[in-house]
């Protein structure tokens, strides 16, 4: 392998062979291919991507780079859902409490927040003493009696992927349908899972705005998960709005808690259901469609997943009394509720830009080593298609300072926008599973 | 400047802004943008390229990154020629000598073989005692004095050129026409002239096969000495066989006295009087082409610039009796004269498979850090075109041992290819000037 002539046919647009690329990442994960080779690989793959044979063999590379969960002690399914990220996405809170009550082990590594999107961890934490920062015999025996645990990527799994990562955010070569679908699949591979659930966002608060994209990605990464045994199911759902009402760490922690409660805003609950049941379905094929989403509204319902919720609090070291009293989750202190000043149609309301909106409240981060101000956010009345009065409240801003509560005001004004009409996507609009490859 | 913005820009086919494209490079010489950041902007630039004003900006930081000759107190023009690199390409040899006793100032900066090209500087090494590696106070004494001065690029000149080109080679972004022109330039512009000659080589022995192509790198060149004040012209020259007969260093370095006494091929021959002429009118534009010509016939066919050869080999510490006894100059001992088995007209003699072949037999380089075997070579007796009888004489082979004897038989026997019928392409195809953009 001459790492040169790998770059090579990948610039030329033709298709590696197995052993060559594979010696190639090897070499690199051994150092003996320095960065600014896999640098010009990486930017090669921007232009030609991968075919399905690399594809293969660059998750199996990044899954054997690291460990791989083995919980196959545990008797029954073990299914989690990975979503590739949006605005006001706080439903892995509300659905691995609620999978769990249903009868499944769900072992959830998430990530935190970058750019306009948040993550499930900063989102936790925002729950007074909550660890996500747990060792894997903790994160095991939580998730053998709790039924759920939820953690950080630990460096034991997949340092391949890592480094690529790493790679691509200084080299923009982030946009890559493979190198995603890999970096995701290679995660959720190593977790040890008898199915996986994936939500791939789409439209102006997504990472992939264009459908057809969405689409691409969803396949491969259905056909990765098919490939090497793991029944994998993607669904692709609305992201040309926020979900929900509540965007920014703490406000969304709070509102996952009011689903679990039954007070959640309709679309957020909508989801969950529709995730929970399809997580039942890969854990019981034998299922019907209409007694998986009859048991997940149940399950919601009677307060089962709400008491999972306040179990896994506990275990993680949170203070489990947020589950009755949500106040107990601190929002920053400056307050202010913005309201139309002129008749019309919401037209959007633009998840990016309250996305990036919580960033410059310091709400997100831009790097990774940012600290973060969980307290800050948006709740937004306002919905794609709503009929506004003047004076009707578009939202509620939540800052640490005056100077933030006049930014974030703008913010929200930029994002909701008026005008005539309005074409909101539909919640779910695609279902793809290894069927449909 | 976000370095990952701009890779990003160029990657999606943008133009950089002059300060932008500017700030990123300097931040690359200063080592705040690592390689791997470099290595996706030039991957990026194979599949986008780089507009005129990009290419502008590169040659100028390239230039502005190292030592600018002053040459301005020589009482004449200072002219010297760059070949892109072919095989059998001795041009450089007879010309400097030959511009230099035609009253022209010849500072000419070469390199060393690599690949299946030779460079200048070896074949110079082929002449006892000869010493490349000047001082930048002795090159200049020797150029005032003899007219001509022939070393290596020093570390002095365009350090950022020096550092991209390394990075290029491993990073399967040599072939990118702006960066190859911005990186020949910069190092002629280095060289304080009044006037540039560009030898395009084109065909399977060059670095271009692509006649469009060629051209286009040929066009650039000429645009960037035209927009630095700099008159240049490029001469498109055929490398779809070798130039004259002999390939290797010491074989060649002969053959260049050879011409220098009269007794050269004619296809060197032509070609170093169209260069010189070319040369002339860069010196004098008022002179006219076809006087030119005859200067330059004359100043070959007196012994003008043989005398200058020899005052050059002198004065870089060469013995300067290898004029009057080319055999000073040491072949490899093992030699072996290869003949036509069938009859037949020879259709190709394939540089690139001589030029390879050179260094199977020790004759070259596939990376800088390798010696080289000065005696080995060959010397080719087929031509293009020619008829062949069973017995008439392919070409002789000059290896070190046996063993490179046999090695050198096959090359030889395989560049040759016998059919037919032959359409070698005309020596010089195409002359661009400042006019022709």
């Amino acid at each position: 392998m001459i790492p040169s002539r790998v770059i090579e046919t990948k610039r030329d647009g033709g298709e590696l062979g197995v052993e060559e690329l594979e010696a190639f990442l090897q070499a690199y994960l051994e150092d003996r291919v320095p960065d600014y080779q896999m640098a010009a690989f990486l930017m090669a793959t921007y232009f030609h991507g991968l075919g399905r044979a690399e594809t293969d063999v660059l998750v199996r590379c990044m899954l054997e780079s690291g460990a791989v969960l083995d919980l196959g002690y545990l008797d029954g399914a073990r299914v989690d859902k990975h979503s590739t990220g949006g605005v006001g996405d706080k439903v892995s809170l509300v659905l691995a409490p609620l999978a769990a009550a249903l009868g499944m082990y769900v072992p959830m590594m998430s990530g935190r927040g970058l750019g306009h999107t948040a993550g499930t961890l900063d989102k936790l934490e925002a729950i007074p003493g909550f660890r996500t920062a747990l060792r894997l015999d903790e994160f095991r025996a939580i998730l053998e009696t709790v039924g759920c645990a939820m953690i950080g990527q630990t460096d034991e799994i997949a340092p391949l992927d890592r480094r690529l990562y790493a790679l691509r955010d200084v080299t923009a070569t982030v946009p890559v349908i493979p190198l995603i679908a890999a970096s995701i699949m290679s995660k959720k591979l190593a977790e040890g899972l008898t199915g996986l659930l994936l939500d791939v966002k789409v439209g102006a608060g997504a990472f992939i705005q264009d459908e057809g994209r969405a689409v691409e990605l969803a396949r491969t990464m259905v056909s990765i998960g098919d490939g090497r045994g793991l029944p994998t199911v993607a669904l692709l759902t609305a992201m040309d709005r926020p979900l929900g009402r509540a965007v920014g760490n703490a406000v969304e922690t709070r509102e996952a808690i009011a689903c679990l409660r039954g007070e959640g805003p309709a679309d957020v609950v909508e989801l969950v259901i529709e995730e929970a049941s399809e997580m039942l379905l890969l854990a019981d094929a034998a299922m019907e469609q209409a007694v998986a989403r009859e048991r997940a509204r149940e399950a919601l319902s009677s307060g089962a997943a709400l008491d999972r919720f306040a179990r896994l609090v506990d275990a993680q070291g949170g203070d489990p009394r947020v589950v009755e009293d949500p106040s107990r989750i601190a929002l920053a202190p400056e307050r202010a509720v913005v309201k139309a000043v002129e008749p019309g149609t919401v037209e959007a309301v633009d998840p990016r830009v309250l996305g990036m909106g919580v960033v410059g409240l310091g709400g997100g981060r831009t790097r990774m080593d940012q600290e973060v101000d969980l307290g800050v956010g948006f709740e937004v009345d306002a919905r794609p298609g709503q009929r506004l009065e003047p004076g009707r409240p578009l939202g509620t801003v939540y800052a640490r300072d005056a100077d933030g509560l006049s930014r974030g005001i703008r913010v929200l004004r930029e994002a909701v926008r008026v005008g005539r009409s309005a074409r909101p996507m539909p919640l779910i609009s695609h279902r793809v599973t290894a069927r449909d490859l």
